[in-house]
């Protein structure tokens, strides 16, 4: 049966996973459970519970959980440490659990004062990638619906930046007149001429939107040749927002592989020196990392 | 009883507008009619006769149509006029109908090769302003979901440009993180500093969209700040992108009272010199002058 020293959770908004740990090993994953979206306060408890069933749990195990079940609507408020930063720290927001064999920590979140800006789950992987790579000096890039870039300097976050360029893809390309363009398929030029247009002229940018619409009924572009030409404006963008994260620095990307591919197609196309990581297995180290902060 | 000479019709995506006129003079308007959206193409006809039950229509009265009914999925397709061009011209699309007392024509949309770009119903409103204001040189803007930008010389459309500024202010503040942040209310102070950061630095745009979510977790900002940063960024953007037409050159603005009355100002801080106009009537006053180039 399985016992576990300690259980390592990763609860995001759209589902919940659970690890039971012996140290840095892992002895078994949960089947996954819902995420912080779907579950009213009292009801995390539970589906933890349901989710580890069966383990042979320990009185006052410790629990380590990172993401959204943080946040305000999460489990408990995690609260947000302020940059710059280690993006790990020892002392957890404590959570008092009906079950007396969990003993739950909840990782805090990074904030910023000025700009204004908040992360709350890419701290746990930041610390995963610095767990395998200490030395790293440099950016750190998360591409996604949130996608997070994060100056990295002997250990700590020293700033960071979201830009919404996958919830901004996923608004324009379901929501707005560019649905009856955009389609499956892709068009690697089409993607790196995009790219370029809003790196070299990021004032075009409402501008050349419109144009893939424009083009498709004009012309003979198709859903494929779209979509790319819409990710390359957005992306490209995002690169022009971020240009001090990763010019002249090497920048190391954690992402889904397709999408970690496309900016990395962009970020070389501009002379940037990129790092591709496993991004599956970094929130677990991070966690493991958490967890060994806690113990001292 | 009403005994129209001709019928006038703007007929967009969401409703339609009918009008009984002679010559130039509005006998009656037709209570509002269901839009191109929710229209079959066999549809149109009988919501046509339903919007003008009651007036006494001769046999073969001409009716001049503008708007979406002209689109691909509308009544008849009625294509594209290339610029530069006027933008209206006496030959219209001319569709056969069941009731003999209907000539339908529909007015061409207006279109670009390069960038590429389109418009249709817009170019009735601009020959509706320019036939009240002949000798007007400049560029006009018609703010809304699809911003038009447009270059007016010797009384022809010489470019224009489309800009999704409204589409993008709907999407993102309905179906993306910033829904938490975005509420009633207005700030004027909050809009003219959201304009300035994307003029003046167009790049961060990605960038600063977060940071209304990020300002609303960790400061006081309120919902109606956070709409009025939004619409900020997204019309600095698109004024940024549309410099070319605005700068040195005067604008009329040609769209809803409040909304127009945020681009002058946002104009107006850049040393634009914008003229504001009653945007109601110019859809009639075009389809006028339509009708009279039909006349010959």
């Amino acid at each position: 049966m399985t016992k576990p020293d300690w259980i390592a959770v990763d609860w995001g908004t759209t589902h919940a996973r659970a690890w039971a740990m012996s140290g840095g090993d892992v002895l078994a994953e949960a089947p996954r459970g819902p995420g912080m979206g779907e579950l009213a306060r009292d009801a995390f408890e539970p589906a933890l519970l349901a989710m580890i069933d069966g383990w042979d749990i320990a009185p006052a195990t410790p629990v380590i959980a990172c993401g959204m079940v943080g946040a305000r609507q999460g489990w408990a408020e995690a609260g947000y440490r302020a940059v710059p930063a280690t993006p790990l720290a020892a002392g957890m927001t404590r959570v008092a659990c009906n079950d007396p064999r969990l003993d739950l920590r909840i990782v805090a979140g990074l904030s910023q004062a000025a700009p204004p800006d908040v992360m709350r789950g890419e701290e746990t992987q930041i610390a995963g990638f610095l767990s395998l790579n200490a030395d790293f000096d440099g950016a750190i890039c998360l591409p996604g619906s949130h996608s997070k870039w994060v100056q990295i300097s002997a250990g700590e976050v020293v700033s960071f930046r979201t830009m919404m360029t996958g919830e901004l893809y996923a608004a324009l390309s379901t929501h707005t007149v560019l649905r009856h363009s955009v389609g499956d398929g892709w068009d690697a030029d089409a993607f790196a001429q995009a790219v370029s247009a809003t790196l070299s002229r990021p004032e075009g940018l409402a501008a050349t939107l419109f144009s893939i619409r424009a083009s498709g009924l004009l012309g003979d572009q198709g859903p494929g040749q779209a979509a790319a030409r819409l990710s390359g404006l957005l992306i490209g963008a995002e690169l022009a927002a971020a240009k001090p994260y990763w010019l002249g620095l090497p920048v190391a990307l954690i992402g889904d592989a397709t999408l970690a591919g496309h900016y990395a197609t962009a970020l070389q196309t501009q002379g940037a020196h990129v790092i591709r990581t496993r991004a599956e297995t970094l929130t677990l180290h991070g966690l493991t990392a958490a967890y060994r902060l806690m113990k001292g």
